[in-house]
């Protein structure tokens, strides 16, 4: 891993920079492919599915005899895992769980909010070489802890029409509703746009390659509710003299082996651990079964020495990591003043793999420093919060005066006469 | 207004179809715009507003004295109502301030949410026939009481350079920290992408005209963050026997007034209502100097009667409005029984214009259906939920048979050595 010592403050944001992602090209083609989907419907999705799934299928919903199946295709130690870490993220994201506030603002002016499920919601999950089971737990879990009333998942077939067993198993144990084998594009058009044998929903949660992450983006906010804008998976490690050299390359490779456009970032104050890091990155690099990908990732990886703390929180506050590992003797002090961050991890024995599976957090992260702006996934992803007023004739009669004055300098009349007339009428109704 | 009695259900989403708006030809437009500020930063920035603005200003940032002279303006009845109304929002929005979990999962995993504000929120007001300062106290009053640090506010200048003195008020009444006199494409791309003399921002909050809304549209999500996907404002107004069809026609020309290409829509199951509100409606309209605006968004508003409460509350809940008045004898009821909707009007004197200006909810709220899944603006728009764990030596040795499993089944080998090194080196450090 390339080293840089004590970089100028000018030169930050250059080496932070992220892989590039944004394909103009790409999302030209997906408008296309998503307009044919609203347009066509089942249709375009068996013709899509067949192009790019490489599988024809007539009916996409997995059936009862499948999901059977799979529960006895996995073992009972995976099995004993997913149930462990369901228990835990159920127990962190239903104590999201509010009191809303229920406020007189005035007398006779009662104004409250109501927090009520989305109905409607769509999981996606990647297929490819790695089943990831992990992440249904991390949007079926909340989702149903919410109150939603469908959670459907899609997912692509193996090129023999079949669903890795493992997720299946997740899915049922998070009480997902229903289960389509249909992948990329054409998944994100079905549930976005209706008209097929998938249903429609709402929001649409759950990462994907650049094909699925572009169709969200194009559809996302316009025509559906997304969970988060996408990007490449990230870690920034912060580690000082106290941390161990071997735990942070282990969790700057657990970050490397997600794909070649991952990126690790270790900040540190101490030219010591720099150096004894990037020989362990070196080293561990070695063992790994992913070690081309990681290799790739490593490239536009870095360590960097800076002059102190401030400047690390600086740093890492301008990098706004999806997750942040604070390996540091005085980590609470550190964790402080970190204000942009997915998910962060605390001490010596906080890897990231703790939060990417089951400590209870989720792993659907801001990425791309979306940290500014975004919240990772949360048990607010899967309700809305409605505001209500209640207002009586002495409240009217309170808000009057304001309403009628603020109106007409709106120019807003009618605005104006829906409360005059209430209060010239407040007597005879 | 047309009125349609007892439709059959298959017409419903026929029936309650919104105005279109979404224009392909403008977003592409957008588009090269953005990308030409993106790339040129200040120099597009004067062009743009020379062009579109119609003003050719050096400095875009409204001076001290064009701030105290604003305040020299207006009159001090209206400074008192704007006042009363900062003070409701503010009391309403600060009860949204939330104690978040700290949970032990297993013993020695600790998992907390922190609630964080967004550094830097830039609030668009639009210019035009009426000086919108009621949006300006809707988004800079939260803001501030999640405690954005820098809170910039962009507004189209009048063609003589200024900006009318009531929203120059209520922004710095509301703790605007600056105050940019620019307005269109040109403003939210100089909010998103810096470059410029006017700051860069993390999140875009605010309504506008077409070409605002489809700048936020392209930029939102992938380059900045936005409140909310916008569409014209509508109302649904649920009315039974005991309304006084003066106070309903009252709330349906409000929503009228808006432009052209509001919707109202009256769901009755009292067919004297339903003719009372017409006529009242037809009467009211006469009087309004936004008469003419009011008549073009009537002929797509329509007055629906239904059999039965149950069937007024599905059609509602499909529809999903902006605004829902419910003005019936038994209105919680109803309104336990509603799930989509944005701000929600109890009772026969709770008119919209309450909630648009001084009951103390937010009247930034999700339009065109969108409320099915997203929330008005809030406390929670001004802030995101970071999660932190802290985990012991005895934490991770609880976690780690599940990690290692969970890694290893995901084909995540360096996920689970970033365990296992812990667990072997437990001892030693």
């Amino acid at each position: 891993m390339q080293i840089i010592k004590y970089p100028h403050k000018e030169q930050w944001s250059e080496i932070i920079r992220r892989p590039a992602f944004n394909d103009v090209q790409l999302l030209a083609s997906v408008r296309e492919i998503l307009y044919d989907i609203q347009k066509r419907g089942q249709e375009a999705i068996v013709e899509y599915a067949r192009k790019f799934d490489k599988v024809s299928l007539d009916d996409f919903e997995v059936s009862e005899e499948e999901k059977s199946l799979a529960n006895k295709q996995i073992t009972d130690e995976l099995k004993q895992a997913i149930q462990i870490a369901k228990q835990n993220i159920a127990v962190f994201h239903s104590a999201q769980k509010q009191e809303l506030p229920r406020i007189e603002t005035l007398p006779g002016v009662t104004c409250w909010q109501k927090m009520v499920p989305i109905e409607k919601v769509g999981l996606y999950i990647p297929g490819g070489t790695a089943p990831l089971f992990s992440t249904v737990l991390m949007l079926a879990v909340p989702a149903q802890i919410a109150g939603c009333r469908e959670i459907i998942l899609c997912t692509p077939p193996n090129p023999d029409g079949t669903i890795h067993p493992a997720i299946l198993y997740a899915a049922q144990t998070a009480g997902v509703s229903r289960i389509f084998k249909i992948g990329g594009i054409q998944a994100i058009g079905a549930m976005a746009y209706g008209g097929s044998s998938i249903p429609q929903v709402y929001k649409i949660f759950g990462p994907g390659n650049r094909y699925v992450t572009a169709a969200k983006q194009v559809a996302g906010g316009i025509d559906v509710a997304i969970d988060l804008p996408a990007g490449p998976s990230e870690v920034a490690v912060i580690a000082d003299y106290t941390a161990n050299p071997a735990f942070v390359a282990s969790d700057l490779l657990s970050q490397a082996e997600h794909g070649p456009d991952s990126q690790a970032l270790l900040l540190t104050d101490s030219e010591k651990l720099a150096d004894q890091a990037a020989n362990e990155t070196a080293k561990q690099l070695e063992q790994l079964p992913r070690k081309e990908w990681a290799e790739q990732s490593l490239k536009h990886s870095k360590i960097l020495v800076l002059h102190n703390q401030a400047e690390i929180i600086e740093l890492a506050n301008l990098y706004a990591p999806e997750h942040l590992i604070i390996e540091t003797e005085n980590y609470h002090a550190v964790e402080e003043q970190i204000i942009n961050a997915g998910s962060v991890f605390l001490g010596h024995y906080a890897p990231e793999s703790a939060g990417d599976y089951a400590s209870g957090t989720n792993h659907t992260l801001p990425t791309n420093g979306h940290a500014k702006a975004f919240s990772g996934v949360n048990l607010d992803s899967f309700v809305k919060k409605i505001t209500f007023q209640e207002i009586t004739r002495e409240g009217i009669r309170n808000l009057a005066p304001t309403l009628e004055i603020m109106a007409e300098n709106e120019h807003l009349h009618a605005h104006k006469n829906a409360v005059s007339l209430r209060i010239q009428n407040a007597g005879k109704k």
